[in-house]
Parts: C-alpha cells; structure tokens; sequence
C-alpha cells in the first residue's frame, strides 16, 4: 500500500492514524474516553480504519486477539488512561501467550497536567511495562508518526506481539504532526543448526519421542511434514496446550493436546524417552500441587529444544526433515463422517452434534475446559476448521476472542466464515458485554453457552484439596443462586437466543444459527 | 476482639484467615481460582468471614470500596494470580482515590512453579506495586499472619488505604502457619499549627475565600462546626469533586461540589481570594483542555492547605476554629418538603420523585455524572442519606459500589438501610455483573439505570474538539445500535426489573422496590 501523503498542517492525532493506515491496520477495536477526543476526531475524518467499539476494555482486548489469530495481522485498539489498560489486561496476557500482535493505543493526560495528579492519574508507564512486550510514551507530534510506524512492526515481528503507545491527549490535539512511512517487522529467525542436529540424533537413536508443537509449528501447510516425520521417525506428534489456533478436521493432522489435570498429563506423557519442543515451552503444568511437580515430562526424558519461540519453526521442521530423509505424507482420511446422536445432551453428544453441523472453514472458539472434551473422537470426520482457545488461563477470553476473529474473517474477505464459540458459563460471566459487539456487527457468531451453573474446573481443584466442600467453600463456586438466565442476558445485549437440553433440541436451533447473519446463543443445557 | 487461640499445626491459609479474624476483618469479597483452593477451604472451616463472591473481580473490588466506605473498616478481598488482580484495578483505583481501606488477597503459582513461566504466570509484584499503597510478598506460612496483620493495619491506616498480601499457593498449603494479633493502625496525624494560623489570617483578611473539602472533612459530625466556620467568616464552604461519602439532606449542611465541566469550575472559582484546603487536593480538571489551565481556582488567588490527606481534617478545623472565636452552628432548616412534580422524567422531575421517596439513612451511589445534577435543589428537603460518588474517574464503579455499600450496611447490623444507585448505562455494561451478587445476597438495592443510549459524556467531551461527529465518531459514542434492553439483562442476573418514562410510572415502581427485600433495577428513560 503506497504511503499516504500528509498535508502541510495536521495534528499528532491525523499523523498517527495516517501511519497506521499506512502500514496496514485497517481495524481499531475501540473503548474510547475524554483524553482520546481528538484522537477519536481524526480516524473519523480520515478514512481507513474501521472502528469497533466493545462495552468494556477486556472486550476489546480479546477481540484485537482473535483478529490477528485469523488474519495474522496487527490490529490496534484504542484505550482510556491507566485504568482503562488496566481492564483490558487479562486479555492482553492470553494474547501474548498466544503470540498475537496487537498495537495498543492508550490515550493518557496531557503532560503538563499529570503532575497535578488529577483523579484520574494512574502509573500508566508501570501498568503497560508490566504487560506489554514493547512500549513507547508518545512525546510529541512530530515524533507520533515514527513511534506508531515502530509499534506496528514491533506487533508484527517474530510471531506477534503486544506493543503499546502512550498517546498523551497533548500529542494528539498538538500541531506538527509528522506521518511516518511503514517499517519492515522482524522476520522470525532462522533455526540453530546444532539444535536440529541433535533432535535429528534423538529421533534416530530408537528412543520413544514425542514432538510437542506450539502454534507457528502446527499451520496447515506443515501437516504433510509433520505427518512425514511421525511416519519416518515414529515420532508421537503433540500439541502444546496454548496453541492460538490448530487446524482441525477432514485432511489435517488430529493432534493430541497435552491434557490440563496434572496427573493426566504426567500419565499422557510417561512413555517418552525423549521430548522434541517445537517453538513451545517444555509441558509445564497451568499449576503446581503438593506432591506433584512442575514438568509433566519424565524427570529423565532428554528435552531437545528444536526451535524457540521467534524462530521459523517451519524452517526447523524442514531441515529436521532434511537430515532425516523425511519426506512430506499425505494425511490419512478418517473413514466416514461424523457419527448420528440422539437424546440426552453429554460431553459426547454435544460434540457429535456440533461436529456433524459445522461448516467448512468455520472458526471455533473454545473456552470450555470442562465440558469440550469430548470433541477428540469425533473432530477428525469433522468439515476442516481453525480452532482457537484461550491460551493464557486468564478467564474471560471466549466471547471477545470470537467476535474478534468474526472481525478478522471479514476484514479478509470472507464474512462468509462461520464462527462457534464453546463457552463455559462461569468464564462468559467476566466478558459476555462483547455479545453486544456482536449484534452491533451483525457477525455470524454462533455461542454455545455451556450451563453447568458453576465454576466446575474449581469444584475439581477444590476436591484435591482433599475436602468436602463446605457452605462457604460451595458458595464461593456455584453459580445456582439465582442461576444466571443466558437467554435473557444475550437478548439483552441484542443476540437472538435459544435454550437446547437435547440432542433433538439442538440441532435445529443450531443449523438455524449457522444460516442466519447475525448472532446467536444457545444455552446449552447438559443432562443430570 | 479477643485474639482465637491457634492449634497446634496449622497451614499457612488457616493462620491467615484466623488473623484476619483477630484483626476484625468479617467479610471477603472473592472471585477464587486454582491457586487458592487451600485458601478458600481455610474460609470454609474456621468461621468468621462471610464470602460475598462477584462474577467478575472489578466487582470484587469496587464492593470493598463501598463495604468501606460504610463501615469504615477495610474487608478482604481475594481475587486470582496476575490477570485476576489486574482486572481489579480499575475500582481499586477509585477505592485509593476515596481513601478507602482493603486488603487483597491475592493468590500467586507456588513459588518453585513460577520459573517454569506456566501460562497464567504473570509480573504480579510489577501489577500490584503500581496500583497498591502498600504490598507485601508472602514468603513462608510462620510469617503469613504477620503479613496479613500489618496489611490490616496498613489498609486501616490514615482514612483507608489499599493494601495487597500475594499469598503464592505453597505459603497457603504449607504447614507451620503462625496466626499473629492484629496491629493498631496509624492514626491520622496532627494538623500542622502554622497551617492554621495562615488560614486563619487569611480568613480574617477581608478577603473572599473558599474552604474546599475532603471526604474526612465532611463527615456529619463537624456539619455544625462547618456552619459556625462559614458564618464567622463568610467562607463559601465547596466539597472536593471526589469525596467518598457526603452526608447530605434535612439537618445536613447542603454542600455544593466542584462542578465536572472545567469552564462552569473556573466560573464557580473564580470569585475567591483565597482558597483554604481541608484534605483534599488543589482543584484540578479531571482532564486538560487546549487553552485551558490544569486548576480550576483563579491564578492570582492564595491556596492555603488547612491540612492534608492523613491528617486528622476534624481537629484541624477545630483548631481553626479556636483561633478565630468560631463556634458550631445550627444547619438551618430548608423550609417545606421535596416539591411534587408530575408528566415526562427530566432529570428535575426525576430528583425531585427519587429525592422525595428517599427513606432515612439510605445510601445513594452516583455514577450518572451527565443526568445526576438534577439534586442540588432538592437534597436539602429530602431524608438525611449518605451520597457516594465514584471518585477516581475510573469507570463502572456504580453497581460493585452499591453492592458492598449493601453488604456493609448488613455487616454493621443495619440491614434495613436502602441503596439506591444513579447509574448511567454506558457506565453500567462496564460491571453489570454485580446486579448478580445483589440478588444472590438479597440486596436492597434500587439501581435506577439511567438510559440515554449512549457515552453522553464522551459526546459532551467531543463537542470541546470543535467538529461535528462523523458516522465512525458517532459510533463509538452511541450505544444505539442496537440499544441494551435493561430490564432483560436485570432478570438475566436474576434482579427484578421494570422500565418507567413518566413520574406516574417511576413513582409506584420505586416505591414498590424500596419496600421489598431484595434488589430491583428501573430502566428510566429520560423524554426526548
């Protein structure tokens, strides 16, 4: 895209929306406040950059996730002072865990007006060097064009990143705002050859090995590879738990994950003499218990880093494969399609159900650790789809993650994909504001609200803790009194919504769903 | 409160939750997790603490806000790792801002586990030391209960502070617990005599000044001295923009506050020689305008700081008062009752029916900065009632605010005290969730949503740019498309609802809902 020519006179505020839409950020997902205005005031004069607004800055955190996750491409968002960061900051964290690339724009006071601390003042500085992975404190207008020209190619190098500019509301309203011309982000790195000769040595020596995959390593053109390798080497193939987003279904690779409960993860991974990290972190448990310990590997497995998070794991994995004489392998068909359920709502029907309906190239976002077990048996007869989760633990992910990436899917060009979040009740409660976003949109999002009336994953932690929940340790992880009504939340906020307790319930409400234009959310009602 | 004796082994949570005990902490706001499952099941065995859990942990804490600013004694909080506590901020940031005393809980991984980065590890100790008064790493389960039993005396501390203890999981599982008893906070200090002798000079000198207040320097008890104060000088009495809680109604002195809008705070100033401040800080604009000033009071006057934030603003104005002769004078009586008004709701009608029906002792929560200005008239005729405002500018914190408000009246056994909260809705979708707890805890409290479908304020703000809103403007202001239905989203929650567009609807409606046990919200739509 050719640089846009300023002209002669324009504030900090036009100069910084003139970089970004010259370096390609077409989408600002936005929660703006007062010191913001003129910022505000140029992305309306200047066409380029379509603004969403979410209800709440989490929302508009996890929806900048989502969209890179489908678009690989920065988005920014536009943010209100030191508090306002600070509400989008959990999702900030996943986003970052998932390798997103996110430009934060996050409107602050005027300079000379922080030293008299008005009530507003936060340590924005501290709050943002805490949690994004590159940061500039805009100084002035001539200076905002390369600073923002910095913040995206900073977002976009390596993998994706989370970067943030501090734009005093003085540098926007300022005159002498000078636009900057695009930057070129940093490539991921090459692969370390002494690392891929010894996976290479690893895989030959006759040992039992597993390969575990983080993101960059399990995009669709690698599945062939990755499928060649196991073929060649007997390699186990598994995904690292924090995968921003697999492919999954019909002529992709069904790939295991390392599971989330401890036990079954040491289990899942005890047979292994060796363990080969593809751009992902050795398995790590999300938490330690007494007794048990961090790494789920074996204490003596041999752990071969193979690439790094920032290196080119496509790049690793074919001179893996080099030194290896492997070469690509068709990925076998599942024979027939996704197997007929009836009756009671289970883990098990309830995936079969979604599974047979899901149409190809669907997005799936899976916020439901609890109950979207079941979908492992049935996702490879499954339509080929993109299957994000929410990779940091920070709850609330879900809702915006999905109405991101519908975003994403249309700024690309295919408004056409559709999008089916599997979502905890518990999780949906910190973010549902983003089903409003949704309507606003008209995105084609389908929720599937799994009502389960509780904080299940607590009610299972708790039960190591090795004692009966009392009333008050009960009350802390129920969600029964009064039992959130879904229904009326989603048509709150604008969503056409249904209730399922069947199989036969379902399945209308959901082929429904996915032929209407806007969205949808089915409380989903399991049996017993 | 006699110190509980503790038992022989305990874990590093059981010393903890007995200290909180010890110290007089009798309720803990809580959105749990994982790491502090040990914790939580200490909550369930010793009794003492009632948990109040909020869906989402900017709830949390914005409870303990109001549970303070009630009760004057600081609840617990317990809230989950980096991303939990970090979306906490926002309220906890009001929270400092109202002077308001808590202590966080704050669970962490167990300490060998954070090396291995596991995904939701986060830079917890960056987080908290940025947007807490004081902090303390908890580091083994002996020194546990002298850490939560300075963070109760520092939360106590001056007029209330937050104060946060990240309890890592192993300090809350380990044996060796020690409980420790509770710690005498510091007291405010003294004011300084020379301050007093240059107010008291000042205000002798003729010329025309102003007193502004703060929250400690509001409290009923010294309405009369301030009356006596005003009279014997003829000192216009204001109240800060950011007081906690202002006694307000018959027998109260009616206060005027510093108006939000920056050129109707200069007019308001303008006039005054001298500006005498009695804990709180210079009068600053929320925000800095392009050619406007940072201080509200004019250039030339004198500002003279009576006494500061932490001294005690009761003995500096007695102290005043004993230098200039001044003594208590009776608050004279507004003549008649609350008009009666009737037709459309303006914001006029609607003060006078809300002012009209307000019982004694009820709490009002403003968070409707746009369409709240209504009261001025009216609260001098209407019950005495205690007026909380959101004080730090940070969003959404009207509902959590209203809620622990509630929970704090029934925890100092005043369960009959009513609470009514002015809360707009584009800052209502920021918390909504809270409307959960109240009817989990069978709250009474009437959110009277105030529904203009749109950031008012931010269109307000945008106007002082100079331009007319452009569509893509328009759409980050407006909430319009589609509107929040108000009264489906309360009913979701579980909170009886109902909608009110004339006085004649409003005035049943409200009644109704002051007379009944738990919380209700009315949907008000403003005419035109």
């Amino acid at each position: 895209m050719p640089h846009p020519e300023p002209p002669a006179a324009e504030t900090g505020a036009e100069a910084l929306v003139r970089t970004l839409i010259g370096a390609g950020v077409d989408t600002c997902f936005a929660n703006p406040g007062t010191s913001e205005m003129h910022f505000v005031a140029a992305l309306d004069r200047i066409p380029g950059i379509r603004c969403v607004l979410g209800l709440q800055e989490n929302v508009v955190t996890g929806m900048a996730d989502g969209y890179f996750r489908v678009t690989r491409r920065p988005a920014a968002t536009l943010l209100h002072c030191g508090p306002g960061y600070a509400n989008g900051i959990a999702n900030l964290h996943n986003a970052r865990r998932a390798g997103s690339g996110i430009l934060n724009i996050v409107g602050d006071h005027a300079v000379p007006h922080v030293m008299h601390d008005s009530p507003l003042t936060a340590d924005v500085d501290a709050l943002v060097g805490a949690t994004s992975d590159w940061h500039v404190f805009g100084t002035e207008p001539a200076r905002i064009g390369t600073d923002a020209a910095r913040g995206v190619a900073a977002a976009a190098s390596g993998h994706g990143r989370v970067a943030s500019l501090v734009l005093p509301a003085d540098v926007s309203w300022g005159f002498g705002g000078l636009s900057a011309a695009p930057l070129a982000p940093d490539a991921p790195r090459p692969p370390d050859p002494a690392a891929i000769g010894a996976a290479a040595r690893a895989l030959r020596s006759g040992r039992r090995a597993t390969m575990l995959l983080g993101t960059p390593a399990v995009v669709e053109d690698l599945h062939p590879l990755l499928a060649g390798l196991s073929r060649a080497t007997g390699a186990e193939l598994i995904g690292s738990p924090m995968i921003a987003a697999i492919p999954r279904g019909r002529g992709r690779l069904a790939l295991p994950t390392v599971a989330y409960p401890v036990d079954e993860a040491i289990r899942q991974l005890a047979p292994f003499d060796v363990v080969i990290l593809v751009n992902c972190p050795p398995p790590v448990g999300f938490f330690l218990y007494p007794g048990r310990p961090s790494l789920m590997h074996r204490p003596d497995a041999e752990v071969i880093t193979l690439s790094r998070t920032g290196q080119d794991a496509g790049a690793a994995l074919r001179a893996l494969a080099a030194e290896l004489g492997a070469t690509p392998s068709a990925i076998p068909a599942a024979a027939g399609g996704v197997p007929g359920v009836s009756g009671a709502l289970t883990p098990e029907s309830f995936a079969a159900t979604v599974a047979r309906l899901l149409p190809a190239d669907a997005i799936v976002v899976n916020e439901a650790l609890t109950l979207g077990g079941g979908f492992a048996s049935v996702m490879p007869h499954a339509a080929p789809v993109d299957w994000l989760t929410v990779t940091g633990g920070a709850i609330g992910g879900g809702i915006p993650l999905a109405t991101g990436a519908a975003v994403g899917a249309r700024a690309r060009g295919r408004p056409d994909r559709r999008v089916v979040t599997l979502q905890a009740d518990g999780s949906a409660a910190y973010t549902l504001q983003a089903l409003w976003t949704q309507a606003r949109e008209k995105l084609p999002v389908t929720t599937l609200l799994l009502n389960n009336r509780a904080y299940a994953i607590l009610l299972g932690e708790y039960a190591k803790v090795g004692a009966q929940p009392g009333q008050t340790a009960r009350d802390m992880m129920s969600l029964d009194r009064p039992t959130l009504d879904w229904v009326a939340l989603a048509r709150g906020f604008g969503v056409e919504a249904e209730a399922a307790t069947t199989v036969e319930e379902l399945e209308p409400v959901l082929a429904t769903s996915l032929a209407r234009d806007g969205p949808t959310l089915v409380d989903v009602r399991f049996a017993g």
